[in-house]
């Protein structure tokens, strides 16, 4: 698991996902999640063999565990999920459906950079339409949350999954002669000229409709653009990143996924952000922000009942608040901890300042010390500390 | 899989994430998330033999997978994974760490009320400090995340691992007794009355120091709370809600799980809130609020690229926005739509309006229509559209 063992404390991954989830719900998506895992039969065949080969499989449980044979399985995107529940629910959603979703899909790849065996997708769908407008919808969600988290120089690579094949086709090209870049595309079904050149009209509608919003210049028709998953039937996508291998966003139309899971012969697309490589691209610079607001020191044991009293005010008030809960009853290195901490400011509470009914509040950048009747405590704190979320 | 095929569209589930992470941030705690998925031998024989068969294992890979043996499992809860991570990296992190940590936990057992196998977990753990008052700011951060999500009526029952145990020792009563509720505490070593006392003490300080924020009348020091977990070795604790079987808070003492794991000898509290169990005890008056607040409508092709920059506008404004995506052109039935999906204003450009340089806004509420220069358009809006969110 090796780089994925744990993420360092940080507040960079939330705000990425809250910022995400604002965007989707401005363009009226909806949340759905689905469960981590899927019955196996339900993945298997929809990625292709290489991605068939990257699917975590969970052992049969009970009397049955000994035969060492699989029926569940980690989910490898979100798209078949989402599929699957169309296919079996699809009567209780609305049409158009626009969904979102946000969690860690599972491949059982080598992990590298930008390559992870567990990583985060921000997903958005939209089923029941056929237009190039929802394939806009969907890029421009998707471009839009980039922007909303930080990310700059991107582009948006747009193709038609059957454009290149169907070219090569049309003028007489043996597919074979495409290479490796054509590994996925054998398994098509031939096509017509006509069929080709409509599906190069829809992915340049796209362009043309998500250009507005996405920027003329980050978004263009590309013909050698190639998408791994087999599932995909028209449009497809890629959102590149200077600094980043691989892309950091992609998508497209799935028109017959759905259908292909038992459902109904229904026109789906979608797209699905990369968190990880996102957040590899953003800056840490978090800086020198106060950590916390209020570190409450507990010096005497038989106050403590009273501070924990104390902390519970300010945090009603909105504070961030952290009581001392380590064994030292030194002054001292209490308020080392609470320069560690980087608290905005200390509270004392002493026999002193029991008997006047006051608590001494630090201000740790300045040092200053003030006297604050218990009963104001929250007031004065309040209007002192700087909304710091 | 049954309930859990998927959840119904709604802001609720993410309402309660958002809520309770406020809370966690506001005590100081700090995300840390670990992998869905660890080795198997860090999850086996920490959850007693029960637990150890609920475990979902994941099949090796590969050349491997036709040995049908698994070497890695599902987490089955939050607390061995982080107990694994402070084992191998707890250099790293301050003294006390106080991390909190939500999302999904996987048990396979037989789904029933208040049962999944896949549900959500609200995490904080204070690693590194053995005090009473970090027992207590983990329960009193619980109970505060469960104030704001809006849970009513619930108590906390406290005990200690030991006192039930060592109590029936102490007083020559045969553990066989003990019946069922017994089953967990039979692998216990010996204890003395001191260490029996010691625990009691413990558990009915956290009571007395909890009690300012959680209530002198909600919580409990109850001798009868028993946890099935084998890694508890001290406090341990409680939360149940009228209306709902079980237990939608829990948490407790684990001071040897983290050398268990290989790390050093290092004390640690935590608890976790249920996601699903505590959903369950909301009432879902989301009411009639707009759901979005413009609707966009497209009555001809060639003007869907200017739409779709006005939707942009309006998005850049923080307004909830929808473009209609599905294939008709007949304002009537796109005004229907905007109605169904409860917009506060439906937008039209027609020729007319093109020629004019307006936009038409209907407000959906009244039916009345105006006629807005498309340069104003945001402004217009923005002012009558209540904040959403």
């Amino acid at each position: 698991m090796a780089s994925q063992q744990f993420e360092p404390p940080s507040g960079t991954r939330e705000n990425v996902f809250a910022q995400i989830r604002e965007v989707f719900g401005r363009y009226g998506f909806e949340p759905l999640q689905t469960p981590a895992f899927e019955r196996l039969e339900t993945l298997t065949g929809k990625y292709g063999d290489e991605g068939d080969k990257l699917i975590f499989k969970i052992l049969r449980r009970g009397e049955h565990e000994s035969t060492g044979e699989a029926d569940l399985a980690l989910r490898y995107d979100m798209t078949v999920p989402l599929a699957r529940v169309v296919a079996g629910y699809g009567s209780q959603l609305p049409t158009p459906y626009k969904r979102y979703a946000m969690g860690p899909v599972w491949r059982a790849d080598r992990p590298g950079r930008g390559r992870f065996r567990e990583f985060a997708q921000c997903d958005v769908d939209v089923v029941g339409a056929a237009s190039p407008l929802a394939d806009a919808e969907v890029v421009c969600a998707l471009t839009d949350a980039l922007d909303a988290v930080g990310v700059r120089d991107y582009r948006v690579l747009v193709n038609s999954r059957q454009a290149l094949s169907g070219l090569l086709e049309v003028y007489g090209v043996p597919a074979d002669l495409g290479g490796g870049v054509l590994i996925t595309l054998d398994k098509l079904d031939k096509l017509s000229p006509d069929k080709v050149a409509a599906e190069l009209v829809d992915a340049r509608s796209l362009v043309r409709l998500a250009s507005p919003k996405v920027g003329e210049d980050r978004i263009a028709f590309t013909l050698s653009l190639v998408r791994g998953l087999d599932y995909y039937t028209g449009v497809i996508f890629e959102v590149v990143a200077e600094g980043m291998p691989g892309s950091i966003a992609s998508g497209g139309r799935y028109d017959k996924l759905i259908a292909a899971l038992g459902g109904p012969d229904v026109p789906a697309c979608g797209g699905s952000l990369g968190v990880e490589r996102i957040i590899g691209l953003l800056s840490d610079d978090q800086g020198d922000a106060h950590r916390i607001d209020v570190a409450v020191t507990v010096i005497a044991e038989d106050t403590a009942s009273e501070v924990m009293g104390f902390a519970a005010q300010l945090r009603d008030a909105g504070l961030r608040t952290e009581v001392y809960l380590a064994a030292s009853r030194k002054l001292a290195k209490q308020l080392k901890w609470a320069a560690d901490r980087m608290a905005r400011f200390a509270l004392i509470y002493g026999a002193s300042d029991k008997e006047a009914g006051v608590i001494t509040v630090r201000d740790m950048d300045t040092g200053e010390q003030a006297q604050v009747p218990t009963g104001e405590l929250a007031a004065h704190l309040t209007g002192r500390c700087a909304p710091s979320r």
